[in-house]
C-alpha cells in the first residue's frame, strides 16, 4: 500500500499532515466497525453497494483544550436526507457526520423545530401509557418502519466526527477500508470542509484570554484585537480519487457557493482538477430546491422541484445557522402548534439520478 | 430613557456599537413577545418572579451571506437543565438561547444522543398505535407533564439568537422590557459570549474563496494563509448591571475555564468589576459535578454532586464539541442500546440556592 501511495499526487502533503496533526482516538474502533461492516455485506449481498455520505460541518479548534472555535455552515440536513434516500435505492450507507448534526429518520423530529413532545400526548385507556398524537401517527410509522428495517438489516452505520483534522483521518481510513468493494462504493461528500487550519504546533493549550483578563491598570489594551493565523487544509480530493479510494468507485463532492455568478464555473473547475465524476453545484439561498449536475462529458443539467412542490416549512429558513439575514421565528409560536407544509425533497430527484449513473458506470466503465 | 443611558458608564460605547451593527429582523417581535409575557405574569399572579437564562454560544460570521462562523463551544446543557429547576422553584422562564441548542423538557430526547426513535415501538393492539416502549413510559410521562405545565401556564418564553450581535441587541430589549419586574427579576447569564467580533464594515460580502480558487496557473499561491482580524465586543455586564436592567434585580454570571489554577481569582475579578450579585466559576472538565460561588461578602462556596451520584452517561463526554481530547463513541453502538445511568443534576442545587440568595436580597435589600 505504501509503496502505491508515495507514488500518487498529494501523498506525500498527506503525510506530512497526518504526521504533524493527532489522530482522533475513535480511529482504530471506528475502522474496525468499517470493516465489520464491508465484510458483513460482501458475504452476505455481494451485488450490495455502499455509499460513504460525508455530512455537516467541520471544526477548526483555536485552542488545544477547545472553548473556541472556527465553523463551517451546516445542519447537516443534506447529507442525512441523501442517507434516506440511498437506502430506499438498496445501498448500504455509511454516514460520516460531524457530531449532533442531523441523522437519517431522527431528523424528522429534531429536538429545536419539531419539538417532539409536541407528538406526544397521554392515552385516555386505563394503562396511561404516553402514546403518539393520532394526526402524526402515519408519518412516525412510516419513519419508524424505514428506521427499524435499517437497524436489523444492518444497513446504516452512524460515525461521527468533529474537526477537520478528524474528519481526514477518518475519510483515509474509510476509503481504505472500502477498497474491497470495488466499483460497487459510492463516494457521496456532502461535509462541508474547512479549507483553513490551525497547526497543532501553533495552537494555544487554554482559552484565549480576553482583553480584560490580560489589562493591569483600567483602561489599558482596551483596543486590543486578535488576530488568527490560519493555514490551508491540504486538498484531499485528488489523493481520495488517486490513492485511497476504490478504483472504479464513484465520486461525488458538493460546490456550494452565495455568489450565482461563480457557481457553475467552480464546479466546472473543481471537476476539472480533481478528476472524479461528478460535482453538484448549488447556491446558499436555493439549495433546497435546485442544483446543477456537472459531469464530465461537459454536461450541465439542473435538477429542480417544482414551485408548487416546494415546502413551505420554516425550517427551511431557520436552518441557515449564523445567516445575518435570515428571519427569526419565535419557538414560541411553533409550541402552540405551527403548521409546516411538507414538501418534495430534492434528495429524492438526486439519488435515484446517481443510482443510475453507478449502473451505468459498472456496466460500461468509466 | 434615553438621558439615563447616556449618563451611565459603558452606554456610550454601547449606543456606538448597536449604531453600527445590524439589529436582528426578530427584535421587535421578540419585544412584543416579551412584554406580553411580563404583563401577563405581573397581572396574574404579583409575586411571580422571572428569570431570565441565557444557553448556548455566540456565533462571529466571517461573511455577510454566512457559510463560515466563530463558535463559541456550548451545547446548552447548562440552560437549559437550569430552566427546568428555575420552572421547578417556581420562576417564570425567558429562555434566550442559541439556535438549535439544547431546550428544556426536548433536551432529553435530543436526536443525537438519545435518539427519541429509540424509545418507540408499535402497539401490539388492534389500533397499531406508535407508542413509547413499556420501560421508557415513566420518565418520558414526567418529562411530559412538566413541559405541558410550562405550557399551559405560559411560564416558559423560547427566544432564538444566532450571532453575538443579535445576542447583545436582544439582551438590552429583554432587560429593559424585565423592568416592570423590578427586584422580582433574576437574570442567569450562562450563554458562551464572544469576546472577539467582525465588524460588519470589515465583513466580506460573499463566502471567502479558498487557495486554489484564486490561484490561477498550477501551483501558484500554494502557501497561501488566512488572517482573520477581531475586534473585541463590548463588555456588556457592567452595562446590564447598571443601565439595562431593572433596580434591584438580581444578577448572575458564569466563569468559565480551563485552567484550575485562574478559575477562582477570575471569577472575583469579574465581580468587584462588574458590581453584581454572584458569579458562578466551572472548569471545562468537572462542570457538571462542582461549581464555585463566588459572592459580594467574600465568599468562596463550592456546590458538588456526590461522587456515587455522578452521572455515567457518555453525553458528558459527547458534549465537549470539538475537544481534541475528548473520547469518541460510534453512535452505532449506541443504537444498540447503551445504558445509560441518571446521575444528580448540579443544577438542581444551584437553583434552589438561587432562589434562596434571591427571597433573601427582597426581603433584606441588596
Amino acid at each position: 500500500m505504501s509503496r502505491q501511495h508515495a507514488s500518487m499526487p498529494g501523498v506525500e502533503q498527506f503525510d506530512e499532515y497526518f504526521h504533524k496533526n493527532p489522530a482522533p482516538k475513535s480511529l482504530s474502533k471506528h475502522q474496525a466497525l468499517t470493516r465489520e461492516f464491508v465484510q458483513f455485506h460482501l458475504e452476505s449481498s455481494p451485488n450490495r453497494r455502499i455509499a460513504l455520505v460525508t455530512s455537516g460541518g467541520t471544526t477548526v479548534p483555536l485552542e488545544n483544550q477547545t472553548v473556541r472555535f472556527i465553523d463551517n455552515f451546516s445542519a447537516g440536513t443534506r447529507g442525512a436526507t441523501s442517507a434516506e434516500y440511498f437506502l430506499e435505492a438498496g445501498y448500504a450507507v455509511i454516514f460520516l457526520h460531524r457530531q449532533f448534526s442531523l441523522l437519517p429518520y431522527s431528523r424528522h423530529y429534531s429536538h429545536s423545530t419539531n419539538c417532539f413532545l409536541d407528538f406526544m400526548e397521554e392515552h385516555d385507556g386505563d394503562d396511561e401509557r404516553v402514546v403518539v398524537r393520532k394526526e402524526y401517527q402515519e408519518k412516525m410509522r412510516r419513519v419508524l418502519h424505514q428506521y427499524q428495517l435499517a437497524k436489523k438489516n444492518r444497513l446504516l452505520l452512524l460515525l461521527p466526527f468533529t474537526t477537520v483534522t478528524d474528519y481526514l483521518f477518518q475519510l483515509r481510513s474509510l476509503a481504505v477500508s472500502m477498497q474491497p468493494l470495488g466499483e460497487r462504493a459510492l463516494f457521496y461528500l456532502a461535509a462541508a470542509v474547512s479549507d483553513f487550519f490551525i497547526p497543532r504546533e501553533r495552537m494555544e493549550e487554554h482559552k484565549i484570554q480576553s482583553r480584560e483578563d490580560h489589562a493591569g491598570g483600567q483602561g489599558a489594551g482596551a483596543s486590543r484585537q486578535l488576530v488568527i493565523n490560519l493555514d490551508p487544509v491540504p486538498k484531499f480530493l485528488s489523493t481520495l480519487v488517486h490513492s485511497w479510494a476504490p478504483k472504479g468507485s464513484m465520486i461525488v463532492s458538493f460546490k456550494l457557493e452565495t455568489d450565482p455568478a461563480l457557481l457553475v464555473a467552480k464546479a466546472e473547475q473543481a471537476l476539472k482538477r480533481y478528476q472524479h465524476d461528478l460535482v453538484i453545484g448549488n447556491l446558499l439561498t436555493t439549495r433546497k430546491w435546485e442544483v446543477v449536475f456537472i459531469t464530465r462529458n461537459g454536461g450541465e443539467r439542473w435538477l429542480r422541484v417544482p414551485k408548487a412542490r416546494r415546502s413551505k416549512s420554516i425550517s427551511g429558513v431557520e436552518e441557515l445557522v449564523g445567516k445575518a439575514e435570515r428571519k427569526h421565528e419565535a419557538q414560541h409560536v411553533d409550541l402552540e402548534g405551527g403548521t409546516v407544509t411538507e414538501g418534495m425533497e430534492i434528495e429524492s430527484l438526486i439519488i435515484p439520478e446517481l443510482a443510475i449513473m453507478h449502473t451505468d458506470m459498472i456496466e460500461n466503465g468509466k
